[in-house]
């Protein structure tokens, strides 16, 4: 591999980023997790425009930024996943924990509806008031049918 | 829709990342867009701890920033998909053109092999030099088999 005499270290300088809109879920009691329930994407006002033709996907890729994670936990290098100590201590990027680095959630979502700039979605794991950085038609390319996964994956589910 | 009483705009306040790390090219000169090229991700040597167990997974979702996006061109709310005038008129997040309010990428690549803090990856469409935000192993819950596009989408192949 080259050295990165180039670099400059400016690849890791910090990035500011606006949100494009929130979550606001129906119940603020729901359970997040409970992938049947509907939420909805409040879409800056003056970004409406750019959803022009979103209704034409079933399924869209949101990228949010889970703002309700403590500084704290976004130092951990390693965890159980989901807490479990029946599983490995895994590297945080082997898993999808919230406790890492960029505390940035990434949920493919099913499209129901939009009305203006408000989404209505089926599926997201967003607490009310989410920040949303960006939303991405979901298409073919976003998927493979060849993925491996370890086996202390497979018990996730178990 | 209940009103968003208790929000206070702070679901908008602007948000601080710092890169997990960097995307390096094998060769400035080729095209990203081939999606059979092979490309390292160098993690922050201080998070190397974090990649652990992320070979076990064979692909990888990628979030990166798009730092050679000018503002200027974050601002756009409607595109043609790829600057195809053939194709409709669209907003911005029915597509996943770069121009869009935050430039952030996101790509389903290949996990090669991982060597310390450097992961080498095939199909990362991001320029030699790109921060890195975030890295999630992919699982069958970020796809599906019944995703619908809209007709447009069938001809960006074509």
């Amino acid at each position: 591999m080259n050295k990165p005499v180039l670099m400059k270290m400016s690849p890791l300088k910090e990035i500011e980023l606006k949100p494009i809109g929130y979550v606001r879920r129906l119940s603020k009691r729901e359970d997040v997790k409970d992938r049947s329930l509907i939420s909805h994407i409040i879409v800056r006002k003056e970004l409406a425009k750019a959803l022009e033709g979103v209704e034409g996907f079933s399924h869209l890729l949101v990228i949010f930024y889970m703002h309700e994670i403590p500084k704290e936990e976004t130092k951990a290098l390693k965890v159980h996943p989901r807490g479990r100590t029946d599983l490995p201590l895994l590297g945080v990027f082997s898993t999808r924990t919230a406790y890492r680095p960029n505390p940035i959630g990434l949920t493919l979502v099913e499209l129901l509806k939009r009305k203006g700039n408000v989404l209505v979605v089926r599926g997201l794991d967003a607490f009310d008031g989410t920040p949303v950085l960006d939303l991405k038609p979901f298409d073919s390319k976003d998927m493979t049918l060849n993925a491996k996964v370890p086996e202390w994956h497979k018990k996730l589910h178990s």
